[in-house]
């Protein structure tokens, strides 16, 4: 069957360039991915450097019978490809005179990042180098590009470090030392006699490894770079990305071939990047930079300061700049002025490629002798207020239509239009000191603390501070309340204070490593820098960033197209978005972000209160029921006046009210002092606490005496609390407010809890509505955080009438990893490659996912009709919403600030599966 | 279709009884199994009450009618069957002359224990209980009678407690303040006039809560009981007890109504129970004990002292006790000598029972004015010696063949031939002190140490010790080797303390929660008795018992019928059984057990030792890799000795060595004097070693930084191991020793954890085979634990060779149970049924199975051929063992000494499964 394909192929080579060009973007399963864009931009009458691309059929070809079978199978067409080059060049292929460079890149079907194999400037060699110099008349240069070359070669095609037991680069190495040698610091101090050197030193290093001697004939280096793209398909990386990226191993990869230009060719040459659009605002105006005899790497290295392509950008520079306009034309002219034929290509060029891509495109461009060649065009990255601006633009411009429109917002680049940011100017200006997790996004600026205490204090007399803590607990609470932002040293994303921080909309950043705390001396030491209270840092929550000193936020505007956005949104998602929320005030926030309804309300953390978190101490520390009910009564009326208000905000909608979950030894005083102090107010000796905290302690506390664990060993717990959301809502209720709560059963892993629970829950509510004289509709559901609930979730959901999937514990418990502990393994993990994702920020879908699937199946096939949402924090990650409109879940929840991200998440996703 | 076959039903009613008997033992869907089995009594001629069987039909059949619609259809054949009960009875129901009372009991078709509904003694009122004094002469007896009806009638047929708000039984509060108020003690010492005043309270408790009167008519009791029966198979709890058993609910339930009998009416009346074989040796001899003028619970109660039923055991009895023929003969004759003519009867019978069902029966029976009644038959409980001579003479009688003797052995209680056990004589005459945990089976005595240190003294000089700890650690180990048993304070079955006895072979309890251990003290309080070292305790491993003072041991004789059964388990059993051992001895012992390999090495228990915990801990504590690889250096001669001995030990087998798994935290020194030796030691401050030993902390250790997560972060653990395992086997090679090791991965979850695992692996194996010049297979597979790793099961087993399933950790992932944190809420749980079993006894079917079961079909689905074992603590646990069998596992692996307990359990499960 095979040899039957192969023989049929009549033609392997498909040429580019402006004289002629043979694919296009449909054959990308012929042309790689690569080549049909190239031949794309070719077809719009977009000048493109020429070439050729090898068809992805031959790299079967080629796995079949090997080099000797192909070359002659190639020979012809090959060469009459280069020869196509040479003629739009006006350069040959090897010559020492005016020699036609080129590069080889691999190009497959569907993008395959960092897979891409690539040598640049193969033609070059002891001869050649001498017409490169001629042309450019820049030697150092030309060296350099000849040291690059046979260290690309001697890596891609040679695999020299392959063969090295060495962990190191070995032409890094030869580089290294080479600067050691003379005392340089960079690449750029290197001499054209270093190069030369290195030049000699390389090819040794290829002679060491391989026993055998560079290629200096350009046809062989040709031959070598094609045969080493197709073998890059078949090595154990590209095996192993096809196998988790489900790609046929029978693809194959293209091959593409094509002439190197130099904008370093004299005055008359030049490179750019050009912008159709403002990356920044979004303003519809062509912009870009560019620079006068030179490579593109130039423009971006920041050597030389690059100048505006166009007049009306370069004359705003100027004013901003303080430039007159004379010394401007002089010293800083526009592309547009200085070569008005070029900038009137590139203006064509760049509105037809916008026109034909229907978005705004990122493009490089250089200039050789004075005809332009665009390298490549590609889709621009944007601020999120470009994206959004751009998108409504295009839309209103008939350009694309709605559905596309929303698939063209970056969910996650909301965060930046919904939080403070701080003023970039001063961001570029400001001393970065640490970076951690982006545990809550926002900007914050204020004076040190090391204590809850402090802040508090500071606070009250009007000063701004940042609470800065190893990791925060219970206790620090009204600290965080008090402080503008929070940094800690330890801690995860999902730690104590990045909840608590998500939760109340306030700016953190969690696990800076680099923080060295002693509360004892009172400093903050982060690597040469000691801080003391009162000085001051700032945060940038949603990068994770830390900047010395006072940086100056800007709020954000809301601005109409915003509004656009989640409207259209609203109307084209099926997930409903639920917020999770403890508080009546991020109930409010979320409401206002387009929550509907409260999906996860942790009633532990209204325990945290100052006011309540004695009462919660004495009913954990109680000896006996007796004295945990005396402790639970004077929590009654405290958790009945939150979730009053609570279902008063969230009126009309469903608030889904979890029961007490966490270990209770999260809630215990610590320190010795805090000890005495609860002994005294108990009546109860310190020793009796000392030993009740240390009856507490646990192993592994998250496997530990928690959730539905808890109010099945103590039920009076479950009592009160059930009677609180009951009396909430009747009361409500008599006053002609619409509530839904709902109360749902943390931690069930087996139904004989969730039984056992449902039992106490039903009675309780059976005695309030009986004392009341009323009733009110309050389901019953569970939290699917187990493993083993998944896999008996046709038991449970006979039982059970919602399932919330609690997705952090799901991954905790599925990948067996702690999300308190993961920092020791699992950066390595991500480093290596031994996983792709941290599961706790994006959903595995392979393995948590498939619980989750199989718990929406098996729940649906005993309560056909039954309410699934997801609750953990992957609530708010586009991805994992996308995941969860895949399975058939009803709703996400999420954080407050997530909200907007998960409603269009879920439209992207509607819009996506319907195709 | 229902209407139909109610209508069709022709017969509703089958008598039982010495004169006719209308069913049989393969009535059981009809007539329940008790019913059945009653009639099969009868049919056998055994003397039985009569008495007769309403049919599971007529529970459906009131089920759809009500019992308006049935008693018409009932009436006529209910009479019926009184009246065949009056006339063997020569009584008459309701009488108040010679009442024949009467007893009303629910028999599904399989046995559904604690479900079943049973009211005794119906028939008794305010006038028939004048005849039941008459007949018995006993009114206490009669009126104690009464109240017992009462009570069993409010309980079943009024459903007094569940109208009652009280958690308290109502009855049983009238019973506590009748002897509160007149100062008693025990139900024993109510008077005639205490009971009759409570027959009078019982009936206004009825009255109070049903505003209905105590029916004093005999038939209104009658009907009233049986319905009650037909309305138990539709209560909550039955619905529930059918949906875990998986019976449907149409099967119905049956009610059996038969004559009560009274052992108690005088010198020609009696009871007793009977063996048809000794229950504690197994001789095939007659046996039992029995009271004249007594009722069956006389003869349990231990306030008269039973006589022996045969000539021979009364004989044997009269000459331990130092009592003379003539004063026995007189004073305590056999049943043989006092009651010839019943005796015949009662031992034809016995002979008829253990011929037809083919085992040794327990047999209760009553005689009534010199009438002999067999009240109930069933398969008599008996001893691990006597269950093992049982089986194997009953085949050599050929009353049953090879397969239902291995089905008759319990595989628990092979446990009790293996280990050394108490005097029994003398247990019964000893102090329980406490209750803990079996953590590892045998009896052991010595005195009591605190610490490792003590113990390892006291045994140098030649004392016997108990090591009693709140918990061990690695520091102990030299103390658990030293002492004769291990008593803890906290910890499960799978605590430290427990797995490093149970791998010794050596006796321990763990998790005697009753403990109260002061080592600053140097006390155990134990309750209100306070110990000190030297005092002496004893220790029933098996049992988890904890007894005062010095017990002698009796060592275990293997007898030949032991032999003969484990032979013939071995014909019979497909699973292999391989052993968890980590050391040269542990291999020896399990070896001799008959275990064919080691499923499980845990080379980290090596590292206890204390020759080389130093380098362990160097290595752990070590500030770089530099200073990791020195300690490294000097681990490996001594694991490479380890495996060497292992691996010769257990030549021809298959030697599975697991790579370091737990937290490095359990290796490091805890306290401040042992760190202080470390950093010397190692030339670093102790600050360095103090704050390693915090960074090393982890919230949750299970989960965390342990595993293949190690051996991924630093490879060069994994090298060390992987180059001592092949060096040890070259050697052996090079010495004509066949070995066959094969490594295994710990806490695989995701497919990139193994590849890389196996990667290092492999080039270390790469290395030492070149350098020794000499090679030799070594499988690489993995732990089946982390519930991940089962959901993609098939990924992993495109590279792993072998699974094995770590039971433990997947038990608790998938339940989200910390085996260390369980006590504070697994025993609640078990108590209120809210799980069944330690799912780290016995393995869960449903949650845990489901996974294993998942991976074992994903598993094979891409390596067909993959072998496959258990490797956690259910290895060893006979209903485990069945299900591993069933899924279609390889091999368990367990503790040497549960080998044969394993073994048999595999043969059994075979034999079940062909049925």
């Amino acid at each position: 069957m095979q040899m039957e394909v192969t023989t049929n192929i009549k033609k392997r080579v498909y040429q580019f360039g402006p004289e002629s060009t043979e694919g296009g973007k449909d054959m990308k399963p012929l042309l790689g991915g690569k080549g049909a864009n190239i031949a794309e931009m070719c077809l719009l009458g977009i000048p493109v450097p020429p070439g050729f691309t090898i068809t992805t059929e031959v790299c079967k070809e080629y796995q079949e019978g090997g080099s000797e079978k192909l070359r002659p199978l190639l020979k012809q067409e090959v060469e009459a490809g280069i020869a196509g080059i040479e003629k739009v060049m006006g350069a040959t292929f090897g010559s020492d005179e005016r020699p036609c460079l080129l590069s080889v890149r691999s190009g497959a079907r569907d993008s395959m990042p960092g897979m891409m194999d690539t040598v640049l400037n193969i033609g070059l060699n002891d001869q050649s180098i001498k017409g490169l110099i001629a042309m450019t008349g820049n030697e150092r240069f030309a060296w350099d590009s000849y040291r690059r070359f046979i260290q690309m070669y001697g890596d891609v095609v040679m695999k020299i470090n392959s063969l090295s037991d060495d962990a190191e680069d070995v032409f890094e190495r030869v580089l290294s030392k080479k600067k050691l040698d003379n005392g340089l610091h960079s690449d750029q101090e290197l001499s054209v006699q270093h190069l030369q050197e290195i030049v000699e030193e390389f090819k040794q290093v290829i002679n060491h490894y391989t026993k055998q001697e560079f290629p200096l004939s350009p046809w062989e280096q040709l031959w070598n770079c094609m045969l080493a793209v197709f073998d890059s398909w078949f090595t154990p990386r590209a095996v192993y990305y096809r196998q988790l990226h489900d790609i046929p191993e029978e693809w194959g990869t293209a091959c593409n071939v094509q002439a190197m230009v130099f904008g370093n060719m004299g005055l008359d040459s030049g490179s750019g990047v050009a912008f159709t659009r403002n990356a920044a605002t979004g303003e519809n105006r062509f912009n870009g930079e560019y620079l006068i005899n030179a490579q593109g790497e130039d423009v971006v290295a920041g050597t030389r300061t690059p100048l505006q392509i166009t007049q009306y950008a370069s004359r705003e520079w100027a004013k901003l700049m303080g430039i007159a306009e004379e010394e401007r034309l002089k010293s800083y002219p526009s592309l547009e002025e200085r070569m008005p034929k070029v900038y009137q290509h590139l203006d064509r060029h760049q509105q037809r490629l916008e026109d034909h891509f229907k978005d705004m495109q990122d493009m490089e461009f250089t200039i050789q002798e004075g005809r332009l060649w665009l390298l490549q065009t590609r889709t621009g990255k944007r601020t999120g207020a470009s994206m959004v601006k751009i998108a409504m633009d295009m839309m209103a411009e008939k350009m694309i239509d709605e559905k596309t429109a929303l698939l063209r917002i970056d969910p996650n680049k909301l965060t930046e239009l919904l939080h403070p940011v701080f003023k970039p100017r001063q961001v570029e200006h400001s001393v970065k000191l640490a970076k951690g997790l982006p545990a809550s996004p926002g900007a914050a600026t204020g004076q040190i603390v090391l204590s809850s205490h402090e802040a508090e204090d500071l606070s009250r007399r009007g000063k701004k501070v940042i609470l800065v803590r190893l990791e925060t607990s219970p206790d620090d609470l009204p600290g965080i309340n008090a402080a503008q932002g929070i940094l800690t040293a330890r801690g995860g994303m999902t730690s104590h204070a990045a909840v608590v921080a998500r939760g109340m909309g306030k700016c953190c950043i969690s696990g800076a490593g680099a923080l060295r705390i002693s509360y004892e001396k009172q400093t903050l030491i982060i690597g040469e820098d000691k801080f003391r209270p009162g000085d001051w840092i700032s945060l940038d929550g949603t990068k994770g960033l830390v900047y010395k000193g006072k940086l100056d936020t800007v709020d954000p505007e809301l601005s109409g197209d915003f509004g656009a956005i989640m409207k259209l949104a609203n109307q084209h998602a099926k997930l409903e978005i639920r917020t999770n929320a403890d508080t009546p005030e991020a109930a409010v926030l979320a409401r206002s972000m387009g929550a509907t309804g409260i999906g996860l309300c942790r009633t532990e953390h209204m325990f945290f209160g100052d006011d309540r978190i004695t009462a919660m101490r004495e009913m954990i520390l109680a000896l006996d029921e007796t004295g945990r009910q005396k402790a639970l009564d004077q929590l009654l009326p405290m958790q009945r006046g939150d979730f009053e208000k609570i279902l008063e905000a969230m009126q009309g909608f469903n608030v889904t009210i979890r029961l007490l979950d966490p270990p209770l030894h999260e809630f215990i005083p610590t320190t010795p002092g805090l000890q005495k102090k609860m002994a005294t107010s108990m009546g109860i000796t310190i020793k009796d606490i000392a030993k009740k905290v240390e009856e507490l302690k646990e192993m592994n506390p998250m496997l530990g005496h928690r959730g539905c664990r808890l109010g099945n060993t103590y039920p009076e717990i479950t009592r009160m609390q059930v009677r609180a959301v009951l009396q909430a809502a009747l009361k409500l209720k008599a006053k002609g407010i619409d509530t839904h709560p709902e109360i749902m059963v943390p931690l069930v892993g087996d139904i004989g809890e969730f039984n056992m629970q449902k039992r106490i829950i039903l009675d309780e509510a059976k005695k309030v509505f009986a004392e009341r004289n009323d009733s009110i509709a309050c389901p019953i559901g569970t939290m699917i955080e187990v493993p083993r609930a998944a896999l008996v979730a046709d038991q449970i959901a006979e039982e059970a009438e919602f399932f919330s999937f609690g997705t952090n514990d799901l991954t905790q418990m599925t990948y067996g990893f702690s999300r308190d502990d993961i920092a020791s393994f699992l950066p390595t993990y991500l480093k290596k490659g031994i996983i792709q994702h941290d599961p706790f920020t994006v959903l595995d879908q392979q393995g948590v996912g498939q619980m989750i699937q199989m718990a929406v199946t098996k729940g649906r096939s005993t309560r056909p009709n039954i309410s699934m949402g997801i609750c953990g924090e992957h609530g708010g990650e586009p991805s994992s919403v996308e995941f969860c409109h895949g399975v058939g879940i009803d709703y996400v929840s999420c954080s407050p600030y997530r909200v907007p991200i998960a409603k269009l998440a879920a439209a992207q996703a509607k819009i996506k599966k319907e195709g």
